[in-house]
């Protein structure tokens, strides 16, 4: 949780320094997407990432309103748990060169993202209704749907990946 | 994904890089529970990350047996991903000196953890059976069973956490 977590000594403090994380979590997974998307050569995955693309852009403008609800400065801190996972994704992205392959891990890559949402936005709207942050769940509620039903979309992307190779 | 991910060529290799990724991610969360056990001052967590700890070393057992099935040879590899969640989780036990706060905190930690483990043994899983290793699948679907038991057990425990302290 970065260089501030020294800073931490309420659940308040708690709460805003993990916005601040996945708001930067965000901003690398939008930075990362466009080269998802180039590297992806299935037509389902390509789609699917760049609504994703559009869901992250909806995800930030949502922390922003989060943050002003509340009252908080919208910035960043180090989250080296996204940095890692984003790091894994490109590695991929750069190292795999057999399409069906690279196919395979991209989906793989995008779902562990979506997990770190999972978590992150779980943890959150746990602790804003502890904070009586009612107006911030419901709008932390709505970046966790997205995350979910993008981790299922993804599992039916991987699974008709797989029965078209089998009927191929 | 690491140093090694140019010798992905096949569904094969991307499944035995996958299966050394998170060998390494579940050593890292062994050598890491200890000192979150330590820090943790909630009777119900401490006892759910002991519980976790066994669980982990089981993990690693099964995918010994795995590699062994499968003709690969365990060991692990770099995995930037689990290195940032397990940075993030130190950066937490380390710096956070409430207790009630701390507690919130490593309950958060665990879950970003436990979620690394459900979305890469969701995906292995997946991958066993196209590769026809059924066998693999079963027992990778126990550790996944595992993460997913564990992790609504630290929303039980986060929960109960909430509960208290508005009764108290």
């Amino acid at each position: 949780m970065g260089l501030f977590s020294r800073d931490i000594k309420t659940m308040d403090d708690l709460f805003v320094h993990t916005l601040r994380d996945i708001y930067y979590a965000e901003q690398q997974i939008l930075k990362s997407l466009p080269d998802m998307i180039e590297k992806a050569t299935n037509r389902e995955l390509t789609q699917g990432l760049k609504k994703h693309l559009d869901e992250t852009k909806n995800h930030v403008a949502r922390l922003d309103q989060v943050f002003k609800l509340h009252g908080a400065q919208p910035k960043g801190v180090d989250c080296p748990a996204i940095d890692g996972i984003i790091e894994e994704v490109e590695d991929v992205a750069e190292e795999v060169e057999d399409k069906e392959v690279l196919n395979a891990a991209i989906i793989a890559a995008a779902q562990s993202v979506e997990h770190y949402e999972i978590t992150r936005y779980g943890t959150l709207i746990a602790w804003a209704h502890e904070l009586g942050r009612d107006d911030c769940a419901v709008l932390l509620q709505k970046n966790l749907d997205e995350a979910k039903a993008a981790d299922k979309k993804l599992t039916t992307i991987a699974e008709s990946r797989v029965s078209r190779k089998a009927a191929s």
